[in-house]
């Protein structure tokens, strides 16, 4: 299946002169919703994941769907101020200024194998600081995986050196 | 299985006096997190709903693993300039002010049975922004699912007229 004709281009969203891959055009068919979920467990299975860590907040809807499917639990990395209970923060460097993810502090073990899935690879810098995260805690970043990689912004060079799958390349 | 004792209190949240009802203890728990989507789907199943809904953030969690589980497309409900494609907006009442979501417009058909899914049902001001945002577009709302009802809140009343169904209740 061309996954491909199911993200819909968006003109200057968020702002003027980026053209936005939009998901929600593949979320709605449900053959392409799950051949798209269907693409990431088979990436996943057998890597004996213990945990699925999804970023808020598009990546939290295939992200629960995988791990369902993987049989375990899942763990929200979501931006300042959204977890309710005790958490840890990490920084990270926008283009103008900085920006901050948390998860919740009792959520990763040091023996964890952890998946982190988010729906799109752009520069990285998210990407990069959930690692960052779920490293500080001891545990290991087994395999990163996206709906779309915007190969055009190197977002890859950065995270070269983990596992990393995408069902749909820019 | 109690899915009771997997839901975390966290006392002052988001403000003092809020006794917060944590789903991430829920959500990380792998038989916890398939025993609320089976309970999910089960009230689901054979009522010939075409697509679900899940309201941002936490409804995306439980909402897209509903959805594929059911065969069908997944919608989502977002905060206003979130969703990048043409939106039809519906305005509701907080305690101080107003809020806003937002759906696209080519997201629902007058012929779509909706499931609205979010985790948690307080006042119902949300809910019922999200039901008539479906029903604008002349779709019929099948059902609305939640984790977990806040029944001293009362918000249930406000949806009396339509098929809801939780899995824990306060």
């Amino acid at each position: 299946m061309d996954l491909k004709k199911y993200i819909r281009d968006v003109k200057d969203f968020p702002i003027e002169g980026i053209l936005f891959k939009d998901i929600t055009t593949l979320l709605i068919e449900p053959k392409a919703f799950n051949y798209a979920l269907e693409g990431l467990y088979n990436f996943a299975k057998n890597k004996e994941i213990t945990k699925v860590v999804g970023i808020e907040s598009r990546g939290f809807i295939l992200g629960g769907a995988l791990s369902e499917k993987l049989g375990v639990g899942f763990v929200p990395i979501r931006k300042p101020g959204k977890l309710p209970s005790k958490t840890r923060t990490m920084e990270y460097q926008l283009e103008y200024g900085i920006d901050k993810i948390q998860i919740h502090e009792d959520a990763i073990l040091p023996t964890d194998k952890i998946l982190i899935h988010d729906d799109l690879l752009a520069t990285g810098g998210t990407i990069n600081a959930a690692i960052k995260l779920i490293e500080s805690f001891g545990a290991e970043v087994s395999q990163i995986s996206f709906i779309i990689n915007l190969s055009f912004l190197n977002g890859l060079d950065s995270i070269r050196n983990y596992d990393v799958k995408y069902l749909i390349e820019y």
